[in-house]
């Protein structure tokens, strides 16, 4: 629409403007797009590339004085909003051995997934959880929770991880709230593994009322997630878009984790590649095996363990292994479900 | 935390932003607030100012060219985004006389209520409904809809109503897909009413399969809404903070009409001076009936009937009436319950 | 399996049944049949025949002193176990002028169909509401709940309904309390028509807390509904099967109004001649208006305005019409549906 | 009430019960009890009683000829109906090495949990797995399934297992169906352990559609229940009604393996003198570890491993441990939940 011919209609615009008020004709197409224009672009860090800031980091705050000691991964299109999709935040962070990250809660869901080292802990609600590469854990919303590294069988080394939090979200419909805890680091309560043994063996202890909307399981641990996909391996053809590809599941509902992020651990066997793919949900991916490339929208990233990337909204993806290759990966999914807005496309080539 | 003590930090950010890093504990406050900061404002737009410039652009563009002949309301604080609250929308739409808005679908969900004439139409998904005054109509997520002014029983004249969308949520998600149907006016397939025989009087046909999270009423009538209203007012006492507040039902789900909105209808009986309410889910009101103020945050609103005024997320807010007065109102309540992040507090003054 | 050639079976079963084992091989057959086999049969009660005793029960003992005045309908091939299917129960129930039936309440769930004479009331959980023929009115599980007959209008009369509760399921189940109440009529609480207001229309109350697995709204008027499918009638063409047959919505989730029991009114229109349908619930059919044949299982009953006929599990049911008929009916479905055991077919003649 | 003062009265009965009616008031304390009145008694199998019959119906008939070689487990106070409560069957079965079971399906939903020996197994829907002793198996509604026993690591030997249906409920609710298969056994398609692997890991393959009622995995190995319970004795406190009980669920949902049948597993830990504890559904255990006592409405039953006894509806139950012992149980709980219908009582001894 060439507004340009129309000089009325600008004094218009300009007059109800005062009125808070503008006209929805000029801008239509673009309010209510053919389809969706994300201004999120793929991107990829090399964990080659991000580890020596990571320790420089280490030297220049502590973790108690940095509350959390971590590097935001910020979108290129989206610089200064800490976000890595416009829905999802990424950071990831560092604790050395000795350190403490104190204890908070807030209405932010949180997913840790652990990239470099051991021998740091997670406690959530009284329960700590030890952190072992490639483990999956989680700090629901309004759950008190610290962090630390006491180290494990005589070894203590740093142990960097993978933050996924819904902030973004939470701030678009601005429901965000926090507390910090009286005590830096709370009180064990329960033995670890207390909530597995409850409920991560799919069964249920009869008297028990547990009404959030996030799994009672915290800690998804790597070395069982990884079992399932090598027997699937063996077992089954790889699906042509995703290789072997599960979806971590709330065990007292089946659905999603937590309300507001999905979260995946996917095989693609060693020579594999994908068709494309494509889907509404944005999506952060972490390499915990192998290297490969991943086609997004037209770009091509090679990836390797530990390195971290981007694919946004409804960006065609295609995923090529070199290696038995394992990602984990964390999407805004359960929202577009709740939603009903949900789009994905399976392509063939 | 005072960056300016802090040269090597300095230092360290400019270059791990290099690499699209930041780190959090600069943002960590902001980013995880102690309570909600709105970049929201409350306003209030007097139909008395508005319905001029509604007039007016009624000579400026038809009905056609412009697709919607709209003038979308803007929060003051979020000028240029097409936005009333961070993840709604309003407009205020005009048919005239004969015309027609040309038939397209979305997956941005709608609303629309009637505020001023009649004679107007909207049809959705083969079936015309007559809007009245007070009507609260659905167009659903990806249903073909079309609207037009024939005049009903002799009258002919402009006709007025709220749009409300869930355009900035679909925009936030990247998750936006829109078409337009081949032929203006959709062919009307079923008789007008026929959704609410099927489906409006608490019961259901037996043989059909409903799929969609919308509901399958898609006209709630002023006549049955207010006669609801009317009944309680005679027969209970007010509820201390919202009168007689009534909650608009998918009567297959008991939930909200929409998956991303829900929808109220308020009776505050003359006198009434409201407690002070506050909630995350930011709302839109449209006066029906009656005079009063709205008391929003600090701040006084006086309205009259079709005045349209909107409460920012965690904004207190007091309602008081003069006359018998009926309010309208939308917000974006499913989506805080559906993450789980739904917080209200009924405060004693 | 011919046992009479296995004498040394015999002996085994003989020596076993003292242990309180039997073998499974001589009865898996009808244990496990190839499709059901019920011990119900088609039964149609006149009320020109019933009525005549019904009265005569007037004379023979008080409503008081009864607790309940009914007339139990025992399937012909289930006498003694006050059943009308294996899984239902019917009756019909007097209640002179000036008569109470007393409070109490019990887990059983029970429907009231209003069938003949108007001025009667029932009072649920401290709300009266006055029954009108037609009407369908819940008398939800363990909720206190008492009749009268005041009469209205000056008209004062005898009333007659159908009761129709789930108590075989109860008994079967080994689940039934009950408990009478300290005073013969409960106090009203609440005025007339306040449940219907609240959630009648489509709408509910934002403020409250209905936990409940039984609908809301406990009198779905008559009026209301034969509104609804003579609606349908103008509009729609009749389904071959069940002509235009709608369901009994809780419209706080959409399904059956309580768990255990499925409700129905449906209209055959003049001249209607159904297709044949079977399905596995069994359910029992009470006349409102019109004349017509109920052909079940190979048998023929006609039916006038306020017979009840019963129909089995399975048994193949067609429906004909002389005028415009109206048929309530009442069926085990919601249990079907839970336990995942609901099979239907849809013949074709 | 004293019928025999009545004279006029039961003459109206005799009347009415011509026309298949009787009178409520009559029976109105029994049809509707203060609280439930089971038939059925408490009673105990001593596998050591029962073993040997087993052993000789294997010499009485093959498996092919009796389809399902078991021996049916009756309630004493229910001979003749194959039930051990109202509502539920079981049984043992026994197959012999080389033996088959043919492949049949229908609907009612079965469990195996297996008692004696090793080297048989069960095919379900296409994919085979192997019983060990505390295996809880389930074979979902109308899926094929056969049973075989072709020995284990060399060895060969007859193998026992408890057969828990919903055979009574589908006879009451007459709804059920069965089919033959038309091969004895049926293809495998799948490779041991497939099912478990997509959904025992608290994982879910991304596209999959699972629309069953029923538990996608079939197969709860004892090792890893076993564990669960082995974690929880070691962390935390016994319940004092339960001990440590946990209930199966379906990862899917989180609701019962099956729709008609509730399982649980439980340890009592050596010492244990329970409380008293007593519910509407009805209960069979199975001992799998450990001698103890049940008292179960007044009398006493001590067990040992393999030994099996049924808990009726309301009945009080306490439980003793001698040693550490587990209990496999089943009940008809999710019909007393979907029905709204259970009650239960934690007594203070």
């Amino acid at each position: 629409m060439e507004t340009q011919k129309h000089p009325e209609r600008e004094r218009f615009y300009s007059r109800i403007g005062a009125l808070n008020m503008t006209p929805l004709w000029e801008s239509l197409h673009t309010l209510v797009p053919r389809e969706p224009e994300t201004p999120c672009v793929p991107a990829l860090w090399r964990y080659q590339d991000v580890r020596p800031w990571l320790k420089q980091s280490g030297e220049l705050i502590s973790a108690e004085e940095a509350v959390r000691r971590v590097l935001v991964l910020e979108n290129p299109a989206l610089r200064g909003q800490s976000a890595i999709t416009q829905s999802l935040y990424a950071g990831l962070q560092l604790i050395l051995p000795g350190e403490i990250a104190p204890s908070h809660r807030h209405v932010q869901s949180a997913l840790r997934f652990i990239v470099d080292g051991k021998g740091a802990y997670t406690t959530v609600d009284g329960e700590r959880t030890t952190m072992h590469p490639g483990d999956f854990i989680i700090t629901p919303s309004w759950t008190w929770h610290d962090h630390g590294n006491e180290g494990i069988a005589g070894v203590s080394e740093p142990v960097v991880w993978l933050d996924g939090l819904d902030i973004p979200m939470l701030r678009f419909f601005d429901a965000g709230f926090a507390e910090n805890d009286s005590s830096h680091a709370q009180q064990v309560r329960r033995p670890e593994g207390n909530s597995f043994a409850r409920f991560g063996y799919n069964m249920a202890p009869v008297r028990h009322a547990h009404s959030s909307a996030t799994s009672p399981i915290f800690s998804y641990p790597y070395a069982r997630s990884r079992e399932a996909l090598d027997t699937l391996q063996r077992q089954e053809a790889a699906d042509a878009w995703h290789g072997f590809k599960m979806r971590y599941i709330n065990p007292l509902t089946g659905g999603y984790p937590m309300p507001t992020i999905a979260t995946y651990l996917q095989l693609l066997p060693k020579g594999f590649r994908g068709k494309t793919h494509r889907a509404t949900d944005g999506a952060v991916y972490c390499v915990v095996e192998g290297r490969g490339t991943a086609h997004i929208g037209g770009q091509q990233f090679t990836f390797e363990p530990q390195d971290i990337f981007v694919v946004p909204s409804w960006a065609p993806l295609r995923l090529d292994a070199d290696d038995d290759a394992v990602l984990f990966s964390y999407s805004d999914r359960p929202v577009h479900d709740a939603l009903g807005i949900l789009r994905e496309a399976f392509l063939e080539d």
